[in-house]
């Protein structure tokens, strides 16, 4: 598992007043350069060495996200296939999970336009991140049951009335 | 069908010299407006009046798209349940679908905090965009077909060797 | 002067239930479009083709801009140097000024990595759109003196009360 | 001196491979959070509650910043008035500062709609973070100098040749 802590801005809620729906995917991709980093050491942004493409996404939205508190993403590997492989990411925020997303990406050669074979060191790198959704649903369960919630938070639903 | 027309920006780009994938869904949102209308008509954000919230997303990225031709979002309605209903949404570009996603979202009562039926008037005016996923790929696949693609693309890859 | 007409997303407001102030330079680099245009016709963004650096910006907030009406950004020029140029640029929404800003850009030569002449025939396309302060200010104080406020906008302040 | 962390992400780039415009003032909003807390401590964005605007801000552009480097947010108070005050942002990275800017607040009642003086308090707060342009220009031209840059950066310009 790897985690990033992310401190939202204002900019990040919407009228609602609650964090906007599209700054989750925003954070998760923020929450990838660990992942990146297995394939690109560096980072470096040129079709020679950048080597993966992002096929599909997928967003659960569970809790309000509010402004005020710092969220911690959570990013797991739960497929590792020939060319691709789909990482599960959440949200936590207060000691609750709030939103979850997966995401598949693709091992791809720019230059040549085509997915290539995962390495074996790549892959083995990947592993150490492995985990099944049953196994990630009996943790979380068990954590937010232990997790009391000591921080009160806003009831902007009460200021509007 | 809803249309949107979007310039994409240059910050809308990264290093890879593509739209970036973040963009998608944020594009999707602006051309959620027209739904929106349909639930809430002045589009007044209290929770008094404003009543969706979003539950789930998924986007598919089928093609690059650039910076330096408009693009066309596409929203229909696949689906009404009883208080949730599925929208599916693309992304076009020079007469090629690069994007495809869908969203579900509940008619919500943010007083109540509960979910509540979509009215009948509301449903009737969802039931105009109804598609199936099978009619919209024929329809998309015919159009694709009989698109010559006058416009020439950039070759950023070449750029780059 | 060049005018874009920009539908404000939901994401675009902030909690205060107005559009959030970082969506503006936002909305400014989107209404560029046609001033980079004139620099690079194809807005290929590769250090051989593009050729324009952003070296300063300033933005004035004048009033709240809403989700729900669509905006008009326009853009003048104000400032011709060898160079370097300045942009003027404005958000106008319901028929009143919300926010002006600057923009000073520098013509570069990213292979060389240093600043260049502005050419000639550049030069004459940017000077159809000069404008002076003083000009401007008149211009706007009439525009905004002859319309009449048709649309009624959302008193936010009074729902949260 | 506030100072806030916060990693690129790559959707932060654009299309010429360094972090774009846009997104400075993004992460100058989120380093204004412990200048907020000293208004409204616990965040809460309520109109009865909330008690800033923004009134100006003001960008320079001064090196470009990549991909693949934390970057380091400095927030320094610059001017405090009477019901007004000026914040001056840095951002820093790799040991040489990137971006410069200004921001200028107005203490202000949402509900009554109109500035207010800075309360005596708010205001000791304010003055522990001082300083004068003056005297940040000597700080930072001593520290530029002190660092040797160990980190070798991207060239960019060159894959693209």
């Amino acid at each position: 598992m790897f985690t990033t802590t992310i401190t939202p801005r204002i900019g990040d809620t919407d009228g609602l007043r609650h964090i906007n729906n599209n700054v989750v995917p925003i954070w998760f991709e923020t929450a990838r350069n660990p992942i990146f980093r297995i394939f690109v050491p560096n980072l470096e942004l040129t079709y020679k060495k950048w080597n993966l493409i992002l096929a599909h996404t997928e967003t659960n939205y569970i809790k309000q996200i509010y402004f005020g508190y710092d969220v911690e993403i959570r990013t797991y590997v739960s497929r590792i296939g020939n060319s691709s492989f789909t990482i599960i990411q959440e949200v936590w925020q207060n000691g609750q999970l709030r939103c979850s997303g997966l995401a598949t990406m693709v091992h791809f050669n720019f230059i040549k336009q085509k997915s290539e074979r995962i390495p074996d060191d790549v892959r083995k790198e990947l592993e150490k991140h492995l985990i099944t959704e049953k196994e990630l649903k009996i943790k979380n369960d068990k954590e937010m049951k232990e997790n009391k919630k000591h921080i009160e938070e806003f009831d902007y639903i009460e200021s509007d009335m």
